[in-house]
């Protein structure tokens, strides 16, 4: 084999690792048309198995991005939870059913699908966007990373502070081996039951001489796992212990006569240990059993050995028992021991970022892991993809690690309760103080739902969440307070349920030109712009009508506003008079819905808060808490989140929304 | 140019014209697994243009082969009308808002998407379930057609009666020339108000002798337009006349000061006629202008030299004035003289059918052009399919006759009425009897668009309907009586709101394993199957399980439809007891669950009316008129029509179901 000549070229921004949390973060890049690339060490993208289960918060984001539709169609929808666990008598009963999802608090329900088709809408979204020239470069990994740390703080167009060396693998070195020669797949070699196999890729591949690069990189984001080889390279660590919980997970179409096999549900044996079933797309349904004889060794892991398929069917069984339960067909199995760590850091010098499994690692229970991974890249993609193009100043991406690394150390906390809570014996009667209280466990896994769905993330003070309080304190202990001259006070009591630091919650309006409603979030696309939300109250009444004149006149006269209007910042309205009184051109000043001398007058800019003929009255205003008299200005971030809320008067109202931009955006 | 030697090879079904009429018909042919033909004399599909609007039961028949999501999501959704007329003064005004689907008709609203895209979602679906053997061939067109007379009633599968020639072309010879030399794309190739050029392609083709081959079919399907060379060669006429009201339909992205220009709108100018407004999909609209001022010369035609896209907007500027109306983009026009006529016969010895614009022609103001042609196929193709298969009676194939040609005469009365009272002059006041009264417009309007829903449409008695009546009046004449052996009687009383010879109305019902709320509807797939609903009632009471369980095993026992069951003839249950207090395994016998030995009970076959938690009530018995307690059955038809309603009681009930399937299934 020649050795080929080492190329040297330039990136904007390196992804490491192309799972959920990688392609969430190159689908910003697509849609913020930032230069990057993404590579991955494995040959071929997942068939099967892996994460499944899709949180509301999700879903909410792919619909901002165009494709929750897909998976909507394709999933399992899961709707109810039930409770399995020993009556007086130590038989096994159904305790409760309650909802997966408490009604009201979303538009979506959760769902399952396997984590290959996620990724599929991922790359089929990045083809689109980026026109192709974005694609994930597989059996590709970094083998060494050097950082100019005199370049890193000059954020000049020019400055590419990261220098990475990526070796280019055969097919075979990046074909993970599955054990037992088995025909199943399996997932024990992304476990942390088996050794990370990334050094010795890199040897092997060396040893042959195989064909490297260099790139030069202004920013790079390691996705790439548990065993995070971008997280060693920093020297960060992952804080916490693992546990002496070993579960098995197999993917199974099951046989049996158990009458919920189709809901999901927590199953409390007597003394064989816990079961959770997860049903799945097409016919399948995961089975999640606490291995209660295999016990970790004296060095803390487990024999991987000792657990096949069957060891997992056979623990099953006896904790279903009396029913039945055996299959013919298995997709997919894997085993771990359940590990709860917290990265110490999730940046270097807001150069390097770590996102998903490489800064949190927990059990999967609670279908939590491919969901906040996405997020994590979710929360990051657009800060950078602004910063790299100049529109947003370099100090947001501090807030990457203040707000995800506090959720991480929530879910954390969240799990640990949780985890010992579902795998925890249940007590046998009240005396039993050793045991799990089943009504404890059942209130537990209500109150956890709300947290797993993802709504509750609340981020904390910053630049980008112009609310009271100590920025460190609401974070992680990051200070992202930014100037202080430009510190803005919104006003959270003109709109009570449009919450600073939460995501935008979503209540049905409808088009002012053509009477569909929407779900007022879907018009939040996710296209790395802000949005100046007006709740333009009754703009009927003559005193309301010329605060939004005043209001409008200010802002598309704003020397530092105006210009970034369209193009980084959206404005949508939505008011409070009658649709069949209101009309667009005669009630609302042009700076709400542009002309284009081609295409005419912007009909989907403004919105009203009024009944439609077939899907009832989304009631939005009271719902949002707002005045429906008076109105508000909210500002979301390119995320949904809410970065400010203030009032609509002319010059006051201005004097925020002005407040707002000059801390966030390059002036 | 060598001249290859003619070859000859054999298919079930030959489609001519590859429209939305033809796609329908080669979609059932792939989903029913016959050996299909279908051929186009276009070189290339459609992509701006032509018909736009699909109706409420075109979008449900869309969701039935599953594509709806995709039309769902890429359309225009009209909302509402609003009528526009003068006022006592003669100043244009909006006098009326009405929804533009009554609210509770069904789960879709009416949406407006190009032709184009229609083709797309079909091509793909044939595609996917023809596993890529069933493909458009594109610049093909018959010949010749020989039909052997000895041969038509023989239904034996070796018997092919039909001979066609199939000329193929250059792809020059296919693409229709353009008029004016315009960079605007047009349909004038495709109206009336242009000579059909099949003879002239077949002409030029033969002087420099074209490949050419031979084919012989079972049965033959001409869904080749108005101009239908498959109706000319069975000398079969088109009835009617046509009117002297000259249109032209433009798409544009319109620059306007008109308020309801997202709206659709009827407008109603003194006396510069009328004109109407179809927003749709990337902000383009459709505007239906009358030109008043072309009128067609002695031979009844007009001349198409005087319409170009100017012509047009200066009308359509006269009728909307004072509000002003320009445009820079235009995407396509077209100019037609309506006609309305209906073929005297869809269908020659049940062996070359005819469908879509080939037997009907109308003007298409009321949305309906491509709608009812799509409806005629897919009518028509479950039926050949089931025929060609050699499961049902070759006599069922009458019944397109009698129920589509109704159903054209029906719409052509419709058209009729309600194009003299668009095209109108609006009456000045009471006294003006020779202007249209705008009350009474609104009103035909309003009737007429549960007409134009597609909804109301009611197959009279035949062997597939069991209802009373007489099989001829109730269609178009045509005798589907069947054997008065098989006759069987209907109790349309125990479900009355599931009418005989009406498509299968929607509610909302909870899958019974997993508490999923479905619209009942989506469970009857186009899969080529007839369906047993069975309504099973309250299950928990001992009286009803005894009938439920003396019906199950007459079905499971019958000699006659058992070996269809699940293959032909699918079974759905839904129950009115708690679903909280049933359980599947324990409560429903086994023929309503199948047992499979690798994919264990079947989970989607047991519905239940009860509330769900995030989707409200469907309420489902109540709102298909059908008694908690007793229940009842009915069978659907493959393509959701309901052809039987009797009872759940043991011998009696069963005697109805097996009489029904001994008149349309091959004993």
């Amino acid at each position: 084999m020649t050795v080929p000549e080492t190329k040297e070229s330039k990136c904007d921004v390196l992804i490491v690792g192309a799972g959920p949390a990688g392609l969430m973060l190159a689908a910003w890049m697509a849609r913020c048309g930032v230069n990057a690339r993404i590579v991955d060490k494995r040959s071929t993208k997942i068939f099967s198995g892996q994460a499944d289960g899709l949180q509301l918060r999700s879903l909410e984001i792919f619909d901002s991005f165009g494709f929750s539709d897909r998976a909507w169609k394709e999933a399992n929808h899961m709707i109810e939870i039930c409770m399995w666990n020993p009556d007086e008598n130590g038989k096994l009963r159904r305790s409760d059913r309650v909802p997966d999802v408490q009604p009201g608090l979303s538009r979506f329900t959760q769902i399952v699908l396997h984590q290959g088709r996620i990724e599929r809408f991922f790359l089929d979204h990045i083809k689109k966007h980026s026109k192709d020239t974005l694609r994930v470069e597989r059996a590709v990994l970094p083998e060494t990373l050097d950082i100019a740390e005199d370049l890193v703080g000059d954020h000049s167009p020019g400055t590419y502070p990261i220098t990475v060396k990526l070796r280019h693998l055969t097919d075979e070195e990046a074909t993970p081996a599955q054990s037992n020669g088995s025909s199943t797949r399996d997932g024990l070699f992304r476990s942390n039951l088996t050794e990370d196999d990334t050094d010795d890729l890199i040897q092997k591949s060396r040893e042959k001489e195989g064909s490297t690069e260099i790139v030069k990189a202004k920013y790079m984001v390691g996705c790439d796992g548990a065993h995070s080889w971008t997280r060693r390279q920093l020297g960060f660590q992952l804080e916490g212990e693992p546990t002496d919980f070993i579960w098995g997970v197999l993917d199974v179409i099951p046989i049996t006569d158990f009458p919920d096999i189709r809901m999901r549900c927590a199953v409390h044996s007597a003394s064989s240990g816990s079961l959770m079933v997860i049903p799945r797309e097409n016919k399948l349904v995961r089975l999640y059993i606490q291995l209660n004889e295999i016990k970790p060794d004296a060095s803390g892991r487990a024999d991987r050995s000792q657990i096949t398929p069957n060891t997992i069917i056979k623990a099953a069984q006896k904790i279903i028992a009396p029913y039945s339960l055996t299959y013919e067909y298995c997709d997919w199995w894997t085993a771990y021991q359940i590990g709860q760590r917290v990265g110490t850091n999730f940046d270097y010098n807001s150069r390097v970022f770590l996102a998903g499994d490489a800064v949190h690692t927990h059990s999967p229970k609670a279908g939590q892991g491919m969901n906040v991974s996405m997020q994590d890249a979710f929360n990051l993609g657009w800060k950078l993809g602004l910063v790299v193009k100049g529109i947003a100043q370099p100090s947001i991406l501090k807030t990457y690690q203040s707000e995800r690394r506090r959720v991480a150390q929530d879910l954390i906390e969240f799990d640990h309760k949780f985890s010992r809570l579902f795998s925890g014996r249940p007590a046998k009667d009240i005396m039993d103080t050793e045991g799990v209280s089943m009504a404890d466990f059942k209130d537990a896994f209500v109150k956890g739902n709300l947290f797993a769905s993802g709504l509750s993330v609340d981020y904390g003070a910053s630049m980008l969440v112009a609310k009271e309080g100590n920025t460190a304190e609401q974070g992680d202990g990051t200070d992202v307070s930014g100037s202080s001259k430009t510190h803005v006070s919104s006003k959270q009591e003109l709109a009570t349920n449009v919450k600073l630091g939460m995501r935008f919650p979503s209540f049905k309006v409808l088009n002012q030109s053509d009477a569909r409603p929407w779900h007022f979030q879907e018009q939040l696309k996710s296209d790395g712009r802000f949005r100046i939300i007006l709740f333009a109250g009754n703009v009927l009444s003559p005193q309301q009508k010329s605060r939004l004149d005043a209001f409008c006149a200010a802002l598309s006269t704003s020397s530092l506003v105006a210009p970034h209007l369209y193009k980084n910042i959206d404005i949508l309205t939505c008011h409070s008079a009658p649709r069949a009184d209101t009309e667009l051109l005669r009630d609302f000043p042009e700076v709400l819905h542009p002309f284009d001398k081609t295409t005419g007058w912007d009909y989907d800019s403004v919105y009203v808060d009024d009944v439609s003929y077939h899907e009832g009255f989304g009631d939005a205003y009271k719902n949002y808490g707002v005045d429906k008299e008076t109105g508000c200005v909210v500002i979301t971030r390119p995320d949904q989140y809410i970065g400010y809320v203030g009032p609509l008067d002319g010059e006051d109202g201005w004097a925020g929304v002005q407040g707002y931009f000059r801390g966030v955006l390059v002036n």
